[in-house]
């Protein structure tokens, strides 16, 4: 089973986003894309390269029901000695999307797991926050519940304080209510940095501590992509 | 102060890392670079375009021994209305290296701070792993003393097994050392995973249990960049 491969492939987090030549050559080398959904990365492939032959490929799509990929059919291909990449919804896949599952398949099998650059949203909210990078947690979404927002908070101030910067994410039409309620959760001295609509005409980052947020009006971020990074106050 | 702005530009981790087509544009429009080593930076706009004009630009290099970067001679560039970009020695700028001071600086001042996409090797290694990307936390580097280096793992170990994936780096001639200690600290059941000289042309990712890695050889790591990610076992 070696001589076929698992490229791991970034797809666009915005309009402005796009692969870097030596990443669009693999993309013409793939037989089979791995997907969380097809109409996605058929969409995204005809928008990197208009003339890209998509019905020569195959598709294998992550199965909702389930909470799986339809391994059969991915062994299937690997059997066969396919060249096979894993792509996402947006960004990196196999970061906080289900295509781990495929990444640890692989690995299990000694195909050889070839992780391609290209975007990650936490990685570039964290470059514009001015933070300290030196160690950071991504903890994925904020609770949605306050009390539970609020005790989540309280639980990772002290290492805020220590120096781990903290990573979240928000559905988006809740990203001004989250706002709002951090404000007042958090001490004066954190600050917290907005990473907004990333790779799109207007993105916007702006890292202000609690107390200046306190008397600023918030950014336009309503139902946009938002990545909040809290951190250690400038 | 706001006609100008600061790119935050990706420079390559490995050979095979180019930036994408719209990175490339934006490197062109940079008149100021601020940078950890001017040397360093010099030549990698030199590999990536031979003919780029790199005369015509100015370098600000951090200071290594104030362990700042000279910050009049930013502000003077900003104040000038120039076009800046920020480079680290490899890889995303501001994230495990000084740049955020002038990113958090740029922020005070109100100027435009644009994070480009390229190559984080951290996100590369545990796209890589198959491990959960939900959850994780970048530690940097590993303690050095073996005593230091074992209490840290039983720290974060009750973290690893409530899902948190935990990401390290070492400096490359210590790799193998690290991972034998690591093989003999850590329980059979938790994995882990190497990024060995990503982007490179011999670049491997490998995901092992504990328990597998006992009686497996080490794959070649010595003094080559390595990314080290912990995981619960699959």
């Amino acid at each position: 089973m070696n001589s076929n491969k698992l490229y791991l492939i970034p797809t666009a987090i915005g309009a402005l986003d796009r692969p870097s030549p030596g990443v669009l050559e693999i993309i013409n080398e793939i037989e089979v894309f791995f997907c969380e959904r097809i109409r996605t990365t058929r969409r995204w492939l005809r928008d990197i390269q208009p003339d890209y032959d998509i019905d020569s490929r195959t598709f294998i799509e992550f199965d909702k029901h389930s909470n799986r990929f339809p391994m059969d059919l991915v062994l299937e291909q690997w059997k066969k000695g396919r060249i096979t990449g894993l792509t996402s919804e947006a960004g990196s896949p196999a970061i906080a999307d289900p295509g781990f599952q495929i990444v640890i398949k692989a690995h299990q099998l000694n195909i050889p797991v070839l992780p391609l650059s290209g975007s990650n949203s936490l990685i570039l909210a964290l470059m514009g926050s001015g933070f300290n990078g030196n160690q950071f947690t991504y903890q994925g979404y904020f609770p949605i519940k306050p009390q539970e927002l609020k005790s989540k908070i309280q639980k990772i101030l002290p290492s805020i304080e220590k120096g781990y910067t903290q990573i979240f994410i928000e559905t988006p039409y809740r990203n001004i209510k989250t706002m709002e309620s951090l404000i007042d959760i958090l001490p004066d001295t954190i600050s917290i940095s907005l990473a907004i609509d990333l790779l799109n005409t207007n993105n916007t980052t702006v890292t202000k501590t609690v107390k200046q947020w306190r008397s600023s009006k918030l950014p336009s971020m309503h139902k946009l992509p938002c990545v909040f990074v809290l951190g250690k106050g400038n």
